[in-house]
């Protein structure tokens, strides 16, 4: 095999299962820019009925073969049953080599282990955590995991890199024609933006709900014109608990919250935090805690901001219902309040994961006109490159959400981290694997201080304020070795490659090496 | 020149300009079902600006060169400047045999009669009144006028039968990106319907607009992925004064008033007026009389509604407000309460063109979801068909919105209409032209009697009530004779045809002959 070094500094093959990988070249040099798809114009008779009574039939309808793809939307997050339910209709089928293409993986998938190991599904296209994250890290997939952020993997279908030949909807409601949305119902999970690319380009579009309301539906989120049937379930296709939180809790660790306050210092510092400021954050504790204070701050200055985007939180609701901010981006809806609000208020706007963060989308995305996205990550290294994904040891635990995207897209971009989690720096050499590249990032906040990258437009501000407990990303490195007496151990590889992290462009920013068990 | 005579008894010319026709055959048996042309994909530069100074910029831009094609919507109405603008431009660019598809050409663009004259504008696709419309009966356009419904244009767009070069859309508030809406600003016109498919499926889309506002503009009816360039101009786009009635008003007329009254009696006595019925009427005096006492029988009656459709007036909205329709589909907002309650109510959607009236659209348009329409008409012959496009004298004078499509869409399609108009009868022989197949008219209400078609399937059931005053077809049209001593006389007519009037699906109902002066 043959490897080229990429721009951070990371070696990658220049072919892996007959593909050719081109390797990530910097922000904005992406060589992925020949479309080479369509939106797809869905014909049809129009008086046929759309109304389909099972999900094989369906899977038959959109002519599934060995080697087909489908994909899936993760709006239902950990309460999603039809992922599941489509693949073992699959298995059922004999169907093998099927490649999904899911906004996400979540543990309540683990079902679908069974299938992975018997070549049932060989490729899978996206984030992935839990137990199919585990499997995979151990080798048990034949094929690749290929790991893209949530603009990348809009771009992928876009563009023609993943071609979808059955994409399967979760709809907590339908019209017999196939206007869906997801804020009503026992099932609303709010927006349902990430499936937009999937209704726009896949070859058969299938909507999946148990709950049929009378035409026309309303809102439409997605139009009739983009799906092709509806199949109506007479069960649950999904888990209400799992769904959506009823509250998600801001942090009320000590560490966190500082970590927070600091995150605030450090926008104010950078002269963004005035009239027009837009925002994302996103639904971890610590994330809601700098959203919450944000707001507090804005609130007493009387700053009048643009707009806020993310995952939407009752926390960026609030800043919204208080006239501070002109309208809400929400591409995926975290919990009851932002259902609620997508459903009554007209300024909080349903969008497309395009939309949101394909880097190709036509005038820009929505990330590039972000002031500031507070992020997260597993580790950081000295070069200020993120990883997401892996664990210290090797393994894949997480996605990577819009990390890539609001990253390159922001103004200013801050991750907040503890120094350690466990008796583990998360300050780090070099990250074990790469999901978000140091040229993108501004500053790393942790609780021991903060730390701005030196290549950041804003390190002359920030180093002149001097109320900020500012530090080299050395030092923090440092601190947090001596803290747990040295450095993290080398993850334990084997030569193979089970994943490949691509950059929301389409260039390789990384490989990920099966572990050794 | 070859004729064939359609089902509708009119002789058609087998070929025009150079291309084939193909006979109307009857509802539902149109050829054109063959998809031409995707919904375009506009590839930019995501940092690229989009903002142009001029309209002469976005025309070289957009590479407009002779026998070009270029689009433009009518929610404007009498108040659209933008029309006139752009030919201005064209005509200064030295430009000549361009096409124009507005969705429809109003008295106010009468300042483009000197460029149809001198070849400047040499096609025309749209239904047209006024001044224009004229000089085409008179035969001062070198090529053809087709007259379509606002499905068949729709459909002849998306079909890829017409092929839009440049489409201009007038934007009463744009963001820099091109996300538009219209219910905002000085130029609020509501609704963008008809616009959508210019959007979707024309080589280069450009937004104009003296109303940029900050990103992201909400709603978004129009998005940036659908443009290629926004004009900002310095001046006026449009008089609000013809862009909006601030009321409009419901007829006083006694005669219009009992045509009114007997329209309710005939939907009652249909038995469609019950939990569930679905309702489009229009903005005329007698038409918005129908839709008010729709809503007092329903009131009293406590009969729940499914939704109200069309051009959205005050009368229809007030249905909705008062909890008996479930939601308004509009595709054209025609006052200004309509165009606030568009922005305000989550119950009232905008829907576009196809979505609205495409005999193609996938699943099937709003129209065929339709329980009751009330329309209009110049004339209505013996076989129930009806000329909403030609006086007696042989002028084009009206286009037909969408007649044909929510005429063959409707469970029940009723045409109000006095049995004189003047000292001219509207009940006659045989139409001067036919816009809508007699096969899709069940009811005509005149002030002095209904006539229902035998065809109608709904015949049986009305001939049963008693109470209505039914009279034949052939009643009405000899009391109308009778009345001003004789028939209406024959149009006098050159062999030139100026005009072909398309049935939705692409088939030919009729074609207009140039007028004896």
């Amino acid at each position: 095999m043959k490897f080229t070094k990429n721009s951070v500094g990371r070696n990658i093959p220049t072919e892996l299962y007959g593909k050719k990988l081109v390797p990530f070249t910097g922000k904005g040099k992406g060589p992925y820019m020949e479309r080479k798809t369509v939106i797809a114009n869905r014909e049809s008779s129009p008086d046929q009925t759309k109304i389909i009574k099972s999900l094989q039939e369906a899977i038959k309808k959109g002519q599934l073969t060995d080697g087909g793809t489908i994909s899936f939307h993760h709006h239902f997050r950990n309460g999603d049953f039809l992922l599941n339910m489509v693949c073992h209709e699959v298995a059922k089928m004999g169907l093998k080599n099927i490649s999904l293409v899911p906004s996400s993986i979540q543990s309540i998938h683990k079902e679908i282990l069974p299938y992975i190991e018997k070549g049932i599904i060989t490729n899978i296209h996206c984030g992935t955590s839990g137990p199919i994250a585990d499997a995979i890290s151990k080798g048990k997939m034949e094929g690749l995991l290929t790991i893209r952020s949530h603009g990348g993997r809009a771009r992928s279908i876009e563009y023609g890199y993943v071609d979808i030949d059955i994409a399967f909807i979760g709809a907590p409601t339908s019209d017999k024609l196939g206007n869906i949305n997801g804020v009503h119902g026992e099932y609303a999970c709010g927006a349902l933006g990430y499936a937009f690319p999937d209704a726009y380009y896949a070859k058969y579009v299938v909507a999946v709900t148990n709950n049929i309301v009378p035409y026309p539906n309303k809102p439409i989120s997605i139009s009739q014109n983009h799906v092709d049937a509806v199949v109506e379930l007479d069960k649950p296709i999904g888990d209400p608990k799992g769904i959506v939180s009823s509250t998600l809790r801001v942090t009320r660790d000590p560490k966190g919250l500082k970590i927070a306050r600091d995150c605030v210092e450090v926008i104010k510092a950078s002269g963004l935090l005035k009239d027009g400021f837009s925002y994302q954050s996103g639904a971890g504790g610590t994330a809601l805690a700098v959203t919450q204070f944000v707001h507090e701050y804005m609130k007493a200055k009387k700053i009048k901001g643009s707009f806020g985007m993310g995952g939407a939180t009752e926390a960026l609701i609030k800043i919204l219902e208080d006239d501070i901010f002109e309208s809400i981006l929400d591409v995926q809806s975290f919990d009851i309040y932002a259902v609620k609000s997508l459903l009554n208020n007209p300024k909080h706007l349903e969008m497309g994961a395009s939309q949101y963060a394909n880097p190709f989308h036509k005038g820009g995305c929505a990330v590039n006109n972000l002031d500031t996205v507070i992020l997260g990550g597993t580790e950081v290294d000295l070069n200020f490159n993120v990883n997401t994904s892996t664990e210290s040891d090797g393994r894949i635990m997480h996605g990577m959400g819009g990390h890539q995207d609001t990253a390159e897209g922001a103004k200013l971009t801050i991750i907040s981290v503890p120094l350690l989690r466990g008796r583990i720096p998360i300050i780090v050499d070099e990250v074990v694997s790469v999901n978000s590249p140091g040229e993108n990032i501004d500053v790393v906040v942790t609780e021991r201080g903060i730390a701005v990258n030196p290549n950041s437009k804003y390190y002359e501000t920030l180093m002149k304020a001097k109320h900020l407990n500012i530090k080299t990303i050395e030092q923090l490195k440092n601190e947090a070795e001596k803290l747990v007496g040295g450095k993290p151990k080398e993850p334990k590889k084997t030569d193979r490659i089970v994943a490949i992290i691509e950059y929301r462009d389409g260039s390789v920013l990384d490989v990920i090496y099966q572990v050794k068990t």
